[in-house]
This record gives structure tokens, C-alpha cells and sequence, in this order.
């Protein structure tokens, strides 16, 4: 059984191979009545095309979206939208080398051993590009977001090491890293240079914060804001581990230092990143990723061919250094799905007490 | 929309109130032919049973599992299962000092947030007494998984900051806090002592691991079988954090250093945690997680009530110091249903590929 | 993957074999606020209960109906509410002697080979017994209608070839078989005792209204309401026909006569039963069921057992002449079951318009 | 909640409005390894497409599918399918003179009441342009069907009253309606023509059967194959009634007549229409639904406006006599989504079993 569908009631499939005719993604159940337009869309999935940053490949894929359905008079209309991009710039040729062999790191064996059959040209689906469908469609979900004054912002909290430590928020639009410390931002980038001279790549942390999310988002016991917020972000590729609030370092706290008392004016601490019992307190949600390096470097690997042979692997392409910045657009959009549904399914669960007064009068 | 049920083929719905008549879990899609008795279930569950531990409370709930259905002739038949676990030793009197305060760490505010309703007898459907109908039906996923040589056990790596770290798996069942380091379980259990001298709690961080799994699990690309098992595991009230493989420290590594070399007696290391672009790699699974202190602790502590005036606040009942090691079993079980839904979803697909053969006859 | 679930937002799972140790049905997406009792669902229950009816069965279960979980304070909280009827008088012996046959017109055929596995003892989940769970979970979805002013109620059209003429709806509840025309349910219950003697067995048609459905319900293009209708209704045993409005009537008559025109008062007919293009329009929801006769006739037929030998089967046991009347009320669960569920996934798509215009300011 | 989603395992998303940018399917759920081409779609949309016969409407469409993922070396991935259709022979301005009255017979009014938006080109999602989305996803699921032999096919069994009755099933293809009876075939064109002539239209009988189904399909016990057929034929705009088998006239039977006795060469009749207990017997799959006559007529008609005054409504426009021949790929396209479904849910409850044997050595 599948999996390409994310969300119980604003559900996203995406669909499209790296180096197929398109990639895109279908939503069914947006509510009528938002303004939307593709520049709108647009606007984020640009955030995640290849940049001016070091950590960059040079493939230069417009990432054009169009939308063929569900939108009338620049707004939606409760009917499914789908948003398409037409894969323009896929050098599948450059793929052939790797046929017969498993890059180390790649989902090439995983995917071999579950469907028997084998797209070798960027990945197909295990390609980094899919997550353009997410941006996508995750756009789609913010514009639903702000009607209730709710924002995702996702920055880079460390890099191949390197931490942020004087956090301004101020920052992060002014480095292409994201980063909101312009000192660590500067030495990521040296980072990245070494690196790449070195033929290697780099991992790290990102961190997004969604603000202004009423208390109530959250579904007891299985579908706890933080565990679908756990399951999408680390449905995103790269991802290796994710933790929410005080996270790790809560498991090394006593109960003293990790409750959160309330005051009249408010919790004291936000050592539940926003999230109690699985349900939002109002507090701002805070999760944190951990993104392994890129597994294509420009070093000589071994792995093993479709006959089990010892190879020496040297793989070319055009590859990033980092996954970072290009997923923090996709770490944002993940989370905005994930809020989107969670704001739609609170409302078949809030609905009765309202009329239940008039019942009662 | 509710979020009660786990799993797409195989499906759990766990309900009941930890202070109500009975909690229970049933079953849709366990398929027929697997022989199941009360006794196998028990037997999980009574490994998340108050131990002799220091870390446990003393509520001494007998946790009886009756197979209410789904059974014929000792074997499941294809039909739902239910399994109940009447509550008997349910203090609900003594939580009544509750009903208008809001305790630190725990839902009481964001449930009331939500609902509009509050049931302040111990928690509710966020008391931990739920994840017993986890362990039940976890035990029956055991079953399942045990058909294909797949074996599911965790364990505690780190408790009140003290890690397990000349580990020896054989040491596991020979301590009460399931530690794979005799000398590290010893000062865990100092450190329990101490603090709940203190009146406080503590955190810690667990281990689990699935051997025997095949390749070809895990579903591109939002049902990855690490996201499913991180919003799992996330979905345990305790767990702040989830991280596969190598998890948080691959952000720190290089992709040289990070990446699993395939040789042909299999991968020289497992940092992927058996897991490769969302699809297990035949390799063992490694995931673990950062378990909060318990919020409960015989501490003074500020809050508010419900008309937002501040209140001191000094929990009584009977409480654990850590949720570690009642909460091993439950992560396993998670582990197993995770697994055991992705085993039976793995079906719908394999299925082509050998009629198709049939078809070029 | 498994059907044992029913609805998308308030989803029930019924469960437990005819002669197993009970039946329930679980609820999960019920909202807080509800009041209700075991009482309430009792009532429903004693419906479908063996009665004094000439067509009626004597099998003498009391189906005394517990709710487990889900209730605080006389109401429902939000969570999933069980509820259980214990097994009473369920004589497994009797059905011995059908181990290794096939029953013709029963579901033992069809069950083996699905499941490789026979539950032998009245049909285990095909028995009609599986009903009495749907039956209860309808009940709480009727009291979530009456908060909207919806009312449901089912009545006999036909039963043996005799029709209902002079509908008179004061008359429903002045007969047994729930029959609108006092003079035909007399001539029916006639046709019953002469059938009873004959050792045969009797089908007919059964009509549910449901009033006070606003606008709205309904979920193009594949959960339109008379879509999830049609499968709710065709998912009970006897059912072999669902018709919506004018029904197969409709195929017969041109467009001008089947055309609702709308004046200012509304619409001047009713041929589309209440439901246009697959939403409900406002006026009564008008559905009808073919209901075949009992398989299990006091007379000898041909079949096979096991072995694919010929045998001549003569079916003891306890059964009704006709599934009419008791079927009535598990017409009327569905159909409480579908429009409450529809009433739940309405809320999800109402949400925004309200917020948008707050946008507009 | 939408609802444009079909299917559990092998899932269809439809997308797209009448006169937007284009309509397509989105497949997620379809196995590796089946062959397909644009050109098996096509020739299942060709058949849906206007016809020379006189119930058709002029509209040109050309309805040509476009293969945008999923597919690599000519088969099926294991990824999700997208295929779209371009509009290009949209008069959205022909319908301007609509946009402020509701036409009799569509879902104009309920739309508006949904949505409270409301997009009056030619019926949006609503409009019979959707099926051909179905068309083109039900070639897939053909294509599965066809590797367990599997074969659907739809008729014409009644057209404007007159019934086909000397069934010859060789016909079907020699006449415009698909009637198995060429001398009825010849009247019911007569009375196309004849109606067109009184600006009206016709509505019929579609049957289809489906031979070659394994027994074992369908799920116990709210997604019983016929509870999921009626469901999936009902969804089609015009049909009102769906019956299975013996359907309405099983209500007239007795238990003796209506009963399929079981001899060693299978069953002596098939009132059952190859569903016992709601799973398939290995008998031809019967089903028929009643199509209601096209609601748009070039005759005058009463509605009201949005002001609710009331107008007399002409409706010019491209409109059909009788949803048939057109329904019919439709019709055939729902039952291959089905039975793609149920296949492919089979699996999950047949993976034990045989390992189970291995167990048992």
C-alpha cells in the first residue's frame, strides 16, 4: 500500500520522478474561499531552487508551477487542486554510468529490493527533487495558515559543525544559509568551501518555529501534533532525527527543570516546544531536524554492481554540499501541511458544542 | 478528525480512560491463521507493570487482558480482534484536588483548550494507564512479525544523564532498568533513589532495535518507514525526540564519514540504522528516544486555576521517578505495530511481479 | 486490508463473532458534548430484537448493551467511546453439524475461501447478529443528528410480493413489520404464517427517510452522499439493492418528467430523493432497499461439502421468516452512521468562508 | 472533509473541472511491473468520447490522455500514475447566461450551498466531464485486472423504456448503444430520435458484469464487494439505483427460489450476482444500475434565481438525449477500480498463510 499522501483532511499526493515528464502534487480538501495564484507558489518553490550559495548545485531547473485545477476567479473552490512542474532540465544520460551499481548512501539497493524494477535516472522518487511538489503544495497550506495569523519560519541552527550561538531572528533573511547568527553563518560558508575541496559534503540542523497557533491542535493518542510533526519531517529525505522542544536535552533533565510552570501571564519555559499531551498550548511549536550529509561526494566509494561485485563508485552529477538551505523551504512546507490538517480536522471536533448550547437553552 | 486508530492495514484503535470502566484496543486486519492466546499478550503487559524497581509507583492494577474477539480455535480468523483490560484499582477520589488546576508538563490545560471538557481523573486518555491497550495489541503485531524471524527489544541507553556505555546485551534482562550496562544500571538506580529523595524525576533516553526485518519496507515517499516509526514513537506521551541510525550526530558528520560502503558480505557500517531513502535496507533498524522526566513530582510548583489566578501546586498520587523502564515495553510495541502494518502494506505490491512473470509465459 | 471500519470522520469499527464471546462497536471522532446514556442505546437495540412478530426468530439474547469508555459526567468527551453486548445464549452446538457443509445462500462458500479458516458456529461475522453493533453505534450518531433537528426513520414498503399502498406514516408504529398501510401489514403478516408453514422464506422492500438534512451533505465526486448511502446500505447481509428518490423508476421516465423544477417555495417534486449531483438539496433524503429472503429455510436444498461431494442439507436452528422487521432499525443506523459522518466532514470545509470575510475587512 | 478520492490500496484522486485548464487522475497504490501505454487509456476515453449515435452531443473534445509519471520502459513503477487531459473545447462563455439561476435536475443549487462559491461553467466537478478522468484510470486498473483474467463489461439492457430482451451478447458491438439486442437496439434509436425531436431526453439501464473474479474479494463487513460496488456506481452523476444479481426482484422471491444451490460443477443459479456475504464466489459479478435521463432539455422549465424569484429557464448548449452509450466505460471503469482495489486488498490477508505452513514444519 502506497504512501505518496500526506494529511487525513488536507491531503497532498505527490507524484513525478526526477527525471520524468513532470513532478506535481494534487490537494483534496482545501476549503473554498482562499486567494490563491501561482506566484504565490511560486514564491516559495524559488526559495528552494539551486541558489547563489556555496552549498549549491549548478542544475537549473525554472521550477515552473502551473495550476491545471481547482481554482476559479483566483480562488479555491473546495475542488482538488493540482499544481504541476515540467522536469525541463533532466540529463538522464548522466545517470547511465550508474545502472548496474548502488550508490552508497542512495535508496538504489532499498528501492531495487522492493519493487524489483529500477529508475536510475536521479533517483526517480527517492529524488530530492520531489520535494519540490511539497514546496509546492505546502505554499498552498501557509496561505490557508495565515488566515489564522499562523507563521512557519525554519533557519539553520548548525552546519558541518558549526552552531548558531547569538540568535537574531533579524539575520536570517540576510545570509543565504538562513542562518540567524551572521558570524556562524560566515564560517558555515568557509565550511562548505573546504569541503567541497575536499570532495565531501556536510550535515545539519535546522530548526522552524510556527507562531501563533491556537491551543487545541492535536489529536489524542496516535495523532499528537508532535508525532505527525515527527513523521513528516522525517519523511523529508535527508532527515535523521527530529525532536521537539527541549528535545534530547530533555532526557537528561529532572522534572524541576523541564515542566513548564504557568503563570497568569503564561507558561514560564517552553521546554514542550508548544506542545502538551500532543495537543498545542499556544506557545510557539519549535521542532529541530537533523540533515545527514549529501551522500553523492566527489571521493571514491566502494559499493557493490547487480552481481554483487566489489566496484569503486566516483560519482559525477551536479551535486549539492549540503542539503541545507534548500530544504529548509521543504522543512517549512512539511510543517505548514501538517498544521493546515490539523486546523481542518480540529473542526469536525469543535463543531458540537456550539450548537450544543442552543440545545440547551 | 479523531486520532485513535494506528496504522493503515494492520489497525489499532486504542480507547478507554485511564479511570473509566476498561481501556481496550481493537484490531481490523490482522490477517488469519496466526495462533494468539490471552497468556502471550500477558505477558508484554505485565512487563509494563509496576516493577520492584525504584523508579515505579505503587498502583497495583493487575492489567488483565481479556480477547474479546477474533479468535477461533486459538487462532486469529481474519476478523477484528478487541482485547479489554477492565480498570480496578482506580483512585479517581484522589485526583478530585485537580479538577480545577492545571498541572505543569502535563494536558490537563491543552485538553481543556481543545475539548471544552475536562476528565481531571488522572489524565485521561493522556494518562500513561493507555499505553497498556499499546503493549496488548503490540503483543499480537509480536505474533505477526515472529512468522517472518523479526525480532523487536529496547532498551535503556542513558537515565538521569547516566550513560549505558560498555554495552552487553546480555546484561539487559538481568537489571530492573533493562540497561545493557550492569555497572551503568547500577548508578541509574542510585541516581532514582536520590532524586526521589529530591521529590523530583527524571529522563532518559531508550534504545530499540528490529532485527531480522527484510528489505523493501517503508513506503515512498511520506510513509518512509523512519517517518512512520518516528511519528510512532512520537506519539508516546514521554517522547520528545526520535532519531534513526546515527541520528543527530550525522549532522555533525561528513558524507565520507556518514555513508554506509556496500561490500559483498553486506554494509561495512550501519548509520543509515538500517534504513536507505525511507526503506529498509535488510540491515537491523536502529531507532531511539528522548524520554522527558515525569511532569508529576512531589515538588511545589506554580500554576494557575481555571480562572487564570496563580496556585501553588503539590502533586500527590502515586508516581513514577522516570518513565523509564515501564515505558520500554510500549516502545517496542510501537516498533512492532510500525512494522507489522509495513509487512502486510509491502503485500499489495509484491503481488504483480510474480503474476506478471505468469504473463510472459 | 481489512472493512471492518465504517465513516471517514466519525468512524466506527464493529466487531465480534455471532457466537464468540461479544460484540461491540467502537467509536472514534464522536464529539464532546453529547449527552448519553446506555439507555439510549438500549432502546434502539430492543428494535432489532427478536419480537412478537410472526417473521421473528426465538432466540432470546437480551443484547444488553455497556459503554466502556468515552463518557464523563452523563456526556461524551471527545474520545472514543466502546461499547460491548455480551454473548448469552449462543447455542455453538447446534451449528455442529454444518462444519463440512456448505449453507446455499450463506457466506460459508465465500468466507473459506477467502480466509482458509471457517468459523462455523451462525455465520461468526457474516451472521446477522453483527448488526446489533452497528445498530448501537447508530444510536449515538442519531442523538449527534438530533442536535441538528435530523430525523431518521425506516418503514416496510413490501414484504412477499405485498405492497404498501395507503401509506398512512401514524401507522409505522401501530404494526410489527413497521408497515405505513395498517391493511396491508395485516395481509403481510397473513403471507408470513402460510410461508413459515411451507418451511420458506420471505424478501422485501424497506424505505428510510431522513428530514431536516440541511444543504451541503455530501462530498463530490466520489463520497457523494447517495454514493456512501448506496455502500452503507448495500453493506448489510440481506441487501441486494439500494435506489435513491425515483430510483429505477427514474430510468424510465424522460427529463421532463424527472426534472425537481424550484419555485420560491421550493422544489415542486422529489424524484432526485433529496440529493443533487451528489449533495443533499434540503428536502427528505428518500432511499430504498431490495431485502432478500432468509437463506436459512426449513426445507431440503442441494449443496456441497468440503469434499465437493453432493449432499442434501435441511437447516434447523433458530430463524426468521423474513429479515423484515428486523432489519428496519439497522437501515435506520446506516443511515445515521452516513449522515453523521457527512454532517463531520461538512465542518471541515466550512471553516474558512467565515474567516475569509474577516479577510476582507 | 473531500471526497475525491477512490479506492483504499490502489487509490484514484480525480481532479479537474469541466472548463478549467485540464482533468486528469492521480494513481497512487499501483503495482510495479504492469505494462501500459497512452494508447490502452486512449481507447477506453475513445470509447466515452461522443459517437456518431444520435444520443451524443456535439462537443468536440479529442480527450487526449498524456502519461505524466509513473511509467519507466513502458511499465508501471510502483509510483504514482498522474494522467491528464487537456481541455481545449471549453465555451465557458456559452454558460455566462446561467450564472445567476439554478437549472433544474444539477447540482447548481447544492453546489452553491456547499461551497457558497460557485463555479457555473457547465457544472464544474460535477459535470460528466469528470467521468473521463475515471475512464482513464479504470485502463489502469483494467490492465491489472487483465493479469487474473479478469473482464469487465458494461451494456445497454433498457433505453427510454424499451428493454433488450433477446440477449445475444455478439451484438454488443455491432450497435451505437452497446445493446445486446440488436432489434431492441433499433427502437431504442427510434425513440432517441423522437424525443430529441420533443426537446426532451431518456433515461435506461446499464448492466455489467464482471467474469473471471477469484472468489475471495471483498471485505467483511462494511466493505463488502457489493457494498463498495453500489458505492462506486452510485458516485456516477446520473445513476439512482444499483442492484446486484437478483436485486429488486429478489424482494418478490421466496428463500427457496432466490437460494443458489451448490452441486459439484458449482452453483445451479446466480441470483447472488457472485457475492455471497459480501465476498466474491468465483461466479460472473452482476450488477445494474439505473441511469436517470439527462436533466438539461431544450424545453422551457421553472427555477428560481439567486434572488429565489422565479424564471423560466431554456437550456441551449451541448447537451446528450441519454447518458447512454457514454455511461458505459464509466460504469465498466468503476467496477475495474474496484476490483483493482479488493485484488490488491486480498493480499494483505493472504501473506500468512502460507507462511504459516513454514511455520508449522
Amino acid at each position: 500500500m502506497a504512501g505518496n499522501t500526506f494529511g487525513q483532511v488536507f491531503r497532498v499526493t505527490t507524484w513525478g520522478e526526477s527525471h520524468g515528464t513532470a513532478i506535481g502534487a494534487t490537494i483534496d480538501g482545501c476549503p473554498p474561499g482562499i486567494p490563491i495564484s501561482s506566484e504565490d507558489i511560486q514564491s516559495d518553490l524559488d526559495r528552494r531552487r539551486p541558489g547563489t550559495g556555496g552549498a549549491a548545485s549548478p542544475r537549473k531547473e525554472p521550477d515552473k508551477v502551473e495550476i491545471l485545477s481547482g481554482i476559479f476567479d483566483g480562488c479555491t473552490t473546495g475542488t482538488p487542486l493540482t499544481l504541476v512542474i515540467y522536469n525541463k532540465d533532466a540529463h538522464s544520460r548522466s545517470y547511465d554510468y550508474l545502472k548496474d551499481i548502488f550508490r552508497p548512501g542512495h535508496g538504489d539497493y532499498s528501492y531495487l529490493m522492493k519493487y524489483g524494477i529500477r529508475d536510475h535516472r536521479g533517483g526517480g522518487r527517492a529524488s530530492a527533487r520531489e520535494t519540490a511538489a511539497r514546496v509546492a503544495a505546502g505554499a498552498v497550506a501557509r496561505k490557508l495558515l495565515a488566515f489564522h495569523d499562523i507563521q512557519v519560519v525554519a533557519y539553520t541552527m548548525s552546519l558541518g559543525g558549526i552552531d548558531a550561538e547569538n540568535i537574531d531572528f533579524s539575520a536570517i533573511a540576510q545570509n543565504s544559509l538562513f542562518c540567524p547568527d551572521m558570524e556562524a553563518a560566515a564560517r558555515m560558508e568557509e565550511r562548505i568551501i573546504q569541503v567541497k575541496q575536499e570532495g565531501d559534503s556536510l550535515g545539519g540542523i535546522v530548526e522552524i518555529v510556527a507562531t501563533g497557533c491556537p491551543p487545541g491542535l492535536g489529536e489524542p493518542v496516535f495523532n499528537k501534533l508532535d508525532a505527525d510533526l515527527a513523521g513528516a519531517l522525517m519523511s523529508i529525505g535527508a532527515v535523521k532525527g527530529v525532536e521537539i522542544g527541549a528535545g534530547f536535552e530533555a532526557a537528561r533533565m529532572t522534572g524541576s527543570q523541564n515542566n513548564d510552570q504557568l503563570t497568569p501571564d503564561g507558561f514560564t519555559s517552553n521546554n514542550a516546544g508548544g506542545i502538551l499531551a500532543g495537543i498545542s498550548n499556544g506557545d510557539p511549536i519549535v521542532a529541530r531536524v537533523a540533515v545527514k550529509p549529501i551522500p553523492s561526494i566527489a571521493r571514491s566509494q566502494w559499493t557493490v554492481n547487480l552481481e554483487n561485485e566489489p566496484v569503486e563508485i566516483n560519482i559525477g552529477g551536479r551535486h549539492d554540499i549540503s542539503a541545507i538551505p534548500r530544504i529548509i523551504p521543504v522543512c517549512e512546507a512539511m510543517v505548514c501541511l501538517t498544521l493546515a490538517d490539523h486546523l481542518l480536522r480540529l473542526q469536525t471536533l469543535e463543531w458540537t458544542p456550539e450548537h450544543f448550547e442552543l440545545d440547551e437553552e
